[in-house]
């Protein structure tokens, strides 16, 4: 016992690096921090290094990333032929006002293998891709709304962060959704153009659409939306929202920032839509709909990293990443079934996000948590990072990155039963007052 | 003669290289170009490596570079300091799911020597710089509009783009302009929440925000906005702003994007203006009035290249470069009496643009190109790029870097002068036209 107080001693100790450094950053950075994403309370640690799947921070505690920057580390972290490339580059220059033949390779590669992408532009992040697509459909149709799911992530244009964080005292009714705003002051012109449907329930959707049908440019679709539930758009839904689109003018964007790696060619293979118009952009054009310009965009540093990224990821890679995915999937659930939990397991590909509720959920409204299972999820995570070593998402969700085998998949089996096994009253207590 | 022939058939031949890949481009990149900057007619060149000021294409033909990336490259290409610490960081990682500590230290650098900077969030581009301050001023105000002067370019969010490209058929009365959309398809709820006002002119300035004062969440302003003219916002013009806003509820932005490389401080050490609210994004307030994240945003990478390049654009770097480009202004001056020509410079720091017309224009309206000036200026360009191997930028304007030397100066004087004297004829005849 005096052993285990000294251990903890050390690592409280250690831990004022930390402590101190996040004093430092409230002072110059708002809140600590410039992504809300990785704020913790009391305060977030600092990484030193990470390298394939693991990650250390300055105290010194390496563990496991299952969070991979929230899906965008495919390969884990510093995975050599991505580094190799970006330092060749890198002495070659990092951004030209000229082209770079890399951006064309890379464009090439993705077409070859991404049905949906006949023609791209590359920009800075996911926010600038969401936002310039939906510039895209208005200038594409003349038209100014667009529809979007109840609870989807989207980035942070105004436009696509309306209902993202819907709760029970400002959602309204399911079959007519309100526009809630995400950021205090936001104009009643963004709330006015952004329309709000149920993920997943044709029904209601189309009836939805319908009723402002010749207003919409497009319809944004997350295939596997993380902050819906991580629950995949079924056939029938993505099906029935494309042939309205095709019947009504409109066009059909899907969103897959962070799906693309659920398959070799996409989440958007498991579905038989096709893609539709990128005219708009081309500066040849007498009368150019959407002129389109960004001094980083196409940078040859990410187009080296995306590129090499992109040729590792390759057909054997998905595979044997979606098949880690599923035997995780599975032994989790072996421990579900052990500890008799009312947890269930949604998710695609590489991805899996876990619930405090029997039965997976299927909609925003269902997946979405009350203050009592936030406070346990919380404690779950926390009991995962600080004893278990793994790092996840705070969802209670994992990203695997292709560089993990079977190890890493047991350790994190592992912790999970110890967490789900010292919090198993705090759950069961949950699913009473689900009843 | 048979000399030159052979020459420039060599060229053409070269040249070939960079229109294949173009031709392959365009299968898979809308217009063929990620930034409709870098497009030319009849096809861009694409580049092969660029080190110091020096940039060389695939055909081998090597540039000084004036354009530096729109002045993005401070220091020019592949700047060894900033790469080799690149390097080292990118080998620990490129982004994780924590804090890293030259986050804070980069904070705390800029916040040192930028008077305005007292919290930072940092984000992944100009364009969700400006986004992420428009959303935060309507967060603290709880206010819809925004006010911006006609003319200025403030990055891709819609918001922000309304009429930077205004023309004489659409601008409407110059004490009241009009907002015109850039994008097709624009919402009229955006339209609506952009004011639009005459830059450097106090007078139509304040008589058209105290129009709407009670609605304004903030005035934006780019202290010596590119598109303009590459004007400076007068001493006055910039303090009634800043008392309006002061009196009337609203915040003044600064959008530095480009113009923090004029002072030590940025452009903002020529005005005495108070930084504003950040506490918005805090994420420990109970009331979160707008959150935010960004899955790259701060990364590891991105801060230490910033980091770096801003220790060594010390006092004495920006006082070289502000001199350099001075004496480069002189010169051209000089050049310009002696061909007794109609060509007018501004700018500031070092940064300069050049203008067919006797005396500088002042405002948006006196520096906006009709057709005839374009073509001209296009002829100029097109001279100094293929010719005499300078790359500018499109508006006929140079960003200099702090790695070019007299040497470089007196090769683009010579280069200006022989564009000059071959287009004399052409820009003379403007100069009636405009009589």
């Amino acid at each position: 016992m005096e052993g285990r107080n000294d251990k903890r001693r050390n690592v409280m100790t250690k831990s004022e690096k930390s402590k101190k450094i996040y004093k430092k950053a409230c002072e110059v950075i708002s809140g600590g921090v410039s992504r809300n994403t990785i704020f913790r309370k009391p305060y977030p640690n600092y990484a030193d290094t990470a390298s394939g799947c693991y990650i250390t921070d300055i105290e010194g505690t390496q563990r496991i990333d299952f969070a991979n920057n929230m899906a965008a580390l495919i390969h884990g972290h510093a995975f050599p032929p991505v580094v190799d490339a970006v330092i060749e580059q890198l002495r070659k220059g990092t951004a030209y006002t000229l082209a770079s033949e890399v951006e064309v390779a890379f464009a090439k590669h993705l077409s070859s293998r991404v049905a949906g992408v006949e023609r791209i532009r590359f920009v800075n992040s996911g926010t600038e891709a969401v936002m310039t697509m939906i510039k895209a459909s208005r200038a594409y149709t003349g038209r100014p709304k667009i529809a979007k799911a109840e609870g989807t992530y989207h980035g942070t244009y105004d436009f696509a962060e309306v209902s993202q964080t819907s709760n029970p005292s400002n959602w309204g009714d399911v079959g007519n959704p309100n526009s809630v705003n995400l950021a205090h002051g936001t104009p009643k012109g963004v709330l006015d153009n952004v329309i709000v449907f149920p993920y997943n329930d044709i029904e209601k959707t189309i009836a939805i659409l319908e009723k402002q049908a010749d207003q919409i440019a497009c319809v944004i679709v997350d295939p596997v939306p993380h902050r819906v539930g991580l629950v995949q758009g079924t056939q029938e839904f993505i099906k029935a929202i494309y042939n309205w689109t095709r019947k009504n003018g409109a066009l059909l964007v899907f969103d897959e920032v962070i799906t693309l790696r659920v398959n070799y060619g996409g989440a958007q293979e498991n579905y038989s839509v096709k893609p539709e118009v990128m005219k708009v952009f081309d500066p040849h054009e007498k009368n150019l709909l959407l002129p389109h310009s960004g001094t980083f965009s196409a940078n040859p540093i990410t187009m080296t990293a995306g590129y090499k990224a992109m040729e590792f990821f390759n057909r054997e890679a998905v595979t044997k990443i979606n098949a880690l995915t599923e035997k995780a999937v599975e032994q989790i659930k072996a421990v579900i079934k052990l500890l008799d939990l009312p947890v269930s397991i949604t998710g695609a590909g590489s991805m899996f996000r876990m619930h405090l509720r029997q039965t997976p959920p299927k909609t925003y409204r269902e997946a979405y948590q009350t203050k009592e299972e936030s406070a346990v999820i919380n404690e779950l995570l926390d009991f995962m990072y600080h004893k278990q070593k793994i790092l996840m998402v705070n969802t209670f969700t994992c990203m695997l990155s292709t560089v993990m085998g079977q190890h890493e998949i047991d350790v994190l089996t592992e912790g999970i039963h110890k967490a789900f096994k010292a919090l198993k009253p705090k759950i069961d207590k949950l699913k009473n007052s689900q009843l």
